[in-house]
């Protein structure tokens, strides 16, 4: 079974909540059925394809605690077929309070036959000077 | 006078184009007219609005020599009004032709009454085991 995601926000949410489930099925779910789907880590490596962005992210589940991701400040650009989403991903290991890092993400997604879904995840670093996480005018340092 | 990008790819090219004649006039017309668009550079900075990414873009051309960005391995999706291109960044400082060093991007495009602008660019370092810049089967370490 294949769930149907209506909206670009609904894929991208599900994405979150396969990672804070460790869900690799559910994470697979979430992407186009296209060959050319691109997956790049804070590491720098730029994944194309399902087996490698699936073994990557294998890796990823088995070999960390388990994490959530909140999104926030995000930008978002749609058009009939193609969303893109620019968003702050602050990570949150276990149920800690305290976050352990930001990221910078820019999702792709599309619509198709069987509704929105992520073509292209570009997650990197937020610098020490990045985003103002809080809103409150100072910069935190979080990783 | 603001040039007319025909396609997405014109504006990306445009793009590279003006950074390398560090001509921070050319590199800010290619950018829609809109306050949410977003720069993100390797350094881990989200700049919105065309007033922070000038700034951020006149203190990279000041404060570097000249260089020039070499841009392979594409892979595009394009809607009606979006486009959005991830590709492989090599960085040759002046005239050199060894390669300082590789970034990914993700840049995202808009089409609106007058041609194809920039909306987005997200920058980032590619890894030790990112791309096979060379497609001969082995990873490079360029940075």
């Amino acid at each position: 079974m294949t769930a149907i995601f209506a909206t670009a926000e609904d894929a991208e949410n599900a994405f979150y909540d396969a990672i804070a489930r460790a869900d690799l099925d559910a994470l697979m779910a979430v992407w186009a059925d296209d060959e050319e789907i691109v997956c790049i880590h804070p590491t720098g490596q730029r994944l194309q394809g399902a087996a490698a962005i699936r073994e990557s992210w294998r890796g990823i589940f088995a070999g960390n605690p388990r994490f959530t991701v909140r999104v926030a400040h995000s930008v978002r650009w749609s058009g009939m077929l193609l969303a893109v989403h620019s968003v702050v991903e602050t990570l949150y290991a276990g149920d800690a309070t305290t976050p352990q890092g930001s990221l910078l993400a820019t999702n792709v997604l599309q619509r198709g036959a069987s509704g929105w879904r992520l073509l292209a995840h570009h997650a990197s670093a937020a610098g020490e000077d990045g985003h103002d996480e809080a809103g409150d005018g100072v910069p935190r340092t979080l990783h």
